[in-house]
């Protein structure tokens, strides 16, 4: 991971849970930066992501102090409080505001977050923050993802070349948690706040909000994104309107880096062992499509039936049937990994079982189903059902 | 279970998928009686829903033919073709026309069902149908069932007594098959088609749809009703308006059936090691409360919680926050059997985590939420999600 200008990044271990283990995150922002941010839709949001929400206006951000271990949700007043307490101690370490600091926690719900914890590292986190440890930041941020997840793009920008660098946490649990994802990504490009909140918004729809992994919505979920404007000084523009075009290239790369992030979220869900893509083609608009696709990527029955490495596209017919979007079972067509296993409302008589089930072996599946309807598509990704996800989230008491 | 005036019921092993199994059922109706019916919302529906849904309207059922073994979904015309020669052979044994017959079939789904099977046995089926074995009928109609489902009841219908007998399968698969609900309903009273299509439109909304295992809509679930009124004859009174203030024992019995069936559905959920009740009460609505309710029982995380034993409220906030209906978090309260767990937003003081964990061995499970925002109350019921869930419905290739 590459250097962004404007960025230093620095790790701690605070014991907000466990002790000796790394779970405090600060990103410090040069003067000048902006930010933007999209959230959960969750109505029981947690401390975090309304303290962000509540900032976002018109920031002016100076630093981002993430922890893993408490998600500080569903903790009331006191959750507040924790919020304001962090920001104060970050401010005062770096000599800015609080209103300048965003803050994201993941980890154990309904618990208070011991704020006090980030005082005995603050200063040393202000003190040692570097350009270079993006690794170290996405390892800060995880709970019980597999692996850190991290991101880089490149873009020109008028005649300059600017950097997005990008880290996340996936869908991971500690006992007794709910998955959370959080997200940061960063970028040297001078671009405005009111650019870079469309870049968020518009990018998002198609990387971050088209991944699920069981369905189940955090209430700590955060996506945010700052822009240093740093590029500036080698002579990249300021852009300050979303549909400048010279923010073609820019946009592109950005979305590569959600995109990218996004796909590691999903392979890396709770106990999975596949990484599962769909596509549904000929659906009457692409909005149509995406909930046929988030049907099927919901369904129990569809991803157990993955994780046993069986084209059971019986349970996909189920889950188109269930989105309640017009569908015709005697215009639809299935495939398992560009197999067409069924086609026009009945089992394909051509189709070679052995195959099929050779091919669902592999660690990425793609199912792809084709409606005859329209010219609606959309592309969603999620994983497999498996025992080990069963056991993650229920062993934990045993 | 009582016999029904008026219906006379036999089962036989026609071979439909497996060999000696019992897999089909005929219930014979004396002329006079009327039916009523409600089926899934799929927009991919099996044969047999769509010929019972074709048939209903002025229909004079003579027969109810129900196969396990095979759905008869997804399987296109050769599907159709099935239906009608089943209706076919089943009329002609009879001494009826096919459209007095309907059908239901649950099982693997995509293969042609070979109705050629019941040709074998359904002379014997006519000749052997008496009005005792409810029992056997209840077990015809089993896939993965671990036990057969009936009920019954009687109410005062004027000065006679009428009687309800019910019978469901639940949520079983057989590989590579999708769960299916199947449930029938009979009584003597003389009730009109209308009469009893608005008794079981309204009963089904707090029972079978109150139910959930996995969310996932099958593309076969009926539930029939067929009243002989053959109760006439002991001076019950002729019903021929939903309104009719006569109705209101006979009603509170036919929903008491239809609820008790949907709760052993409930209850023998694939893999399910508990029952689990879920109330929300002080919604904005009993329709938001619905929403909320199914948001926690369908949710992957609640569930496995559950099957963990573990008092995990942090996952039902979540649940309640992504329902996307209005919903305070600093005015939500969780109950699990009866122990408040959490209080206006945050975890309550008083609480005995020892004590609860204790009552979470219980086999049956009671989640409530309380809102606080209005006077809308609904409940559902569902089940644990174990790895038996994964296993039943993920390892049938290995």
């Amino acid at each position: 991971m590459p250097a962004i200008a404007g960025v230093k990044l620095a790790t701690a271990a605070a014991g907000i849970r466990y002790a000796n283990r790394t779970d405090v995150l600060l990103a410090l922002l040069d003067p000048g930066a902006v930010a933007a941010g999209v959230f959960t839709r969750s109505k029981c949001p947690s401390a975090p992501v309304e303290w962000c929400r509540d900032k976002l206006a018109g920031a002016v951000p100076r630093a981002l102090v993430v922890n893993s271990g408490n998600a500080n949700a569903f903790t009331g007043r006191t959750g507040r409080e924790a919020c304001a307490f962090t920001a104060k101690i970050a401010s005062r370490a770096i000599g800015c505001k609080p209103a300048n600091v965003f803050l994201a926690s993941t980890g154990v719900i309904g618990e208070p977050l011991k704020a006090q914890a980030f005082e005995g590292v603050m200063d040393a986190l202000v003190d040692h923050a570097r350009p270079e440890p993006w690794l170290e930041a996405a390892k800060a941020i995880m709970t019980t993802d597999t692996f850190p997840k991290v991101a880089t793009a490149t873009a020109r920008l008028g005649n300059a070349t600017v950097t997005i660098n990008g880290i996340a946490k996936g869908a991971g649990m500690i006992a007794p948690d709910m998955a959370t994802m959080l997200s940061f990504v960063f970028t040297d490009a001078p671009v405005s706040a009111q650019v870079l909140q469309a870049l968020l918004k518009d990018g998002v729809a198609d990387t971050f909000n088209a991944v699920t992994i069981d369905g189940d919505t955090s209430t700590s979920d955060t996506l945010m994104a700052f822009a240093t404007g740093a590029a500036a000084a080698q002579g990249a523009p300021k852009i300050a309107r979303p549909a400048d075009p010279r923010l073609r290239e820019f946009r592109t790369a950005f979305n590569a880096v959600l995109g990218n992030l996004a796909e590691q979220v999903a392979r890396d869900g709770e106990g999975a062992r596949k990484l599962v893509e769909i596509n549904v083609e000929g659906a009457v608009s692409k909005a149509s499509a995406r909930r046929i696709a988030m049907s099927i990527a919901n369904s129990p029955l569809v991803k157990t039936a993955l994780a046993g490495e069986d084209a059971n596209w019986g349970r996909v017919v189920m889950a188109v049937g269930k989105a309640g979007e017009p569908a015709d079972r005697d215009r639809l067509s299935i495939s398992f990994n560009g197999i067409r296993v069924a086609y026009k409302g009945a089992r394909d008589p051509g189709y070679d079982e052995a195959r099929v089930s050779e091919l669902m072996k592999a660690q990425k599946i793609s199912i792809k189903v084709e409606l005859g309807l329209g010219r609606g598509s959309d592309r969603v990704l999620t994983c497999d059902l498996t025992k080990e996800y069963v056991a993650i989230n229920g062993d934990y008491r045993s």
